[in-house]
């Protein structure tokens, strides 16, 4: 991806992560997912007092893809309030695995530095033979 | 709300549905949220290999709605291919009930029969004060 | 059920409440489940930096009874630090009714006042013809 | 670890595994976790009808464990009905991670084959920043 696309998909991540909704941990999250064919679907975390019913910004965007109908992606940024790299959680790497691999964007609170890695750079091994067998039974 | 409105939102409902992601239960479901100032946004199921990661209709739409800047909902409408009523799921109520006491509206897969109802009807009891302890510390 | 059985549960919940990891809310709770054949399993919250990845007291308590070959329920009683009553989340709700409706023993931090209901009191609504779905396709 | 060690984890989640609640995906799993101090935790999948509200084998096992008192693990053996290796999913390897690395031992559903590596080798990527920045908050 060259740096235009990149400082793109980051203002649009910047901009989602205003909305998000995070009264319990004060911790803002923004996720752009950039589909195949170029579209662009932002998401922010959405916390709950039920700590365990809360969605990250990754998983909102996904579904909100999906829900409009796009399911292949070729990268997503994430940003977030932390002056350090923010990574995807676990459930999130999982969300997105399941569209397949993506080249993840990773970024700090300020300034335009960002950390390329693929999802399975970080959520190893093969989950697919489950998938196999499910649709055997 | 009249039957116009009702009617509106069945329909968006039924066309979000379409593009549920629903290989392992092969059942699809699709929401529609109606904000207090008249705006419609809409949800499908996003599942997973790894069951406990999917996501519901209604929690799509309600992170769509709240990563758009929307927070406060007058209704939330769940059409499935159920021949018979569906409801949320205790995760979906409890994440509506974030945002509110709201209007739910069930329907079945067929017709444009409704069953109206306040989400505090079928999911009771006060989380309220756990907010209160939690803002305290 | 006798006022000894509950104070029992009451017992067993405040004592695994003490095991409760929950460093992000600060909030703890204990679960005790008794057995349709008397056994009593308990659960307390275990909270992750990812907010979404937290498990509840009731869950972690039905899944340790289930792992234990237990899945009928009479009871669950459920006590936190809260002044107040606390109410089991809708995801918890979820959870328990997927083995039954049983009754719902609420307390409070302190004392040993109760508040009885039946899970479908407050989760109410009918799941099952999904299920009949389900097992069709 | 020993061969014999390993053996006996993998006894032990074979049993647990028969416990497993699987009515939807006819797909059972078994854990069972190592302390630091000796102890074994077992624990199987718990599915729900509302998909998303499934509790895998490795949540049950951790729950089950810091419920009874014990946070420090050294390995995690993982066993299911599949032919092939069976991997944790992300939500499990985030709650796994919560409480530091350590050894996973896959298998499959037949033989004593095991493959072993750190979890992070499979969830790379450092969470911990935003633990500095929450207590910070
Ligand atoms: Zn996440
Ligand atoms: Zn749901
Ligand atoms: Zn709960
Ligand atoms: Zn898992």
């Amino acid at each position: 991806m060259d740096k235009e696309s990149i400082l793109h998909l980051l203002q649009r991540a910047r901009e989602v992560r205003e909305n998000a909704y995070a009264p319990y941990s004060k911790f803002r999250v923004g996720a752009a997912l950039l589909t195949t064919d170029g579209k662009i679907f932002t998401g922010c975390n959405v916390e709950n007092l039920a700590y365990g019913s809360a969605t990250c910004a990754e998983r909102t965007g996904i579904c909100k893809a999906v829900s409009e109908g796009s399911r292949t992606f070729s990268a997503c940024l994430i940003t977030s309030d932390l002056e350090d790299w923010i990574y995807p959680c676990g459930n999130c790497r999982q969300t997105l695995a399941e569209f397949g691999d993506m080249t993840l964007i990773l970024t700090k609170n300020e300034g335009d530095e960002t950390k390329i890695m693929k999802l399975s750079d970080i959520h190893g091994g093969c989950f697919a033979t489950m998938n196999e067998l499910l649709n055997k039974e």
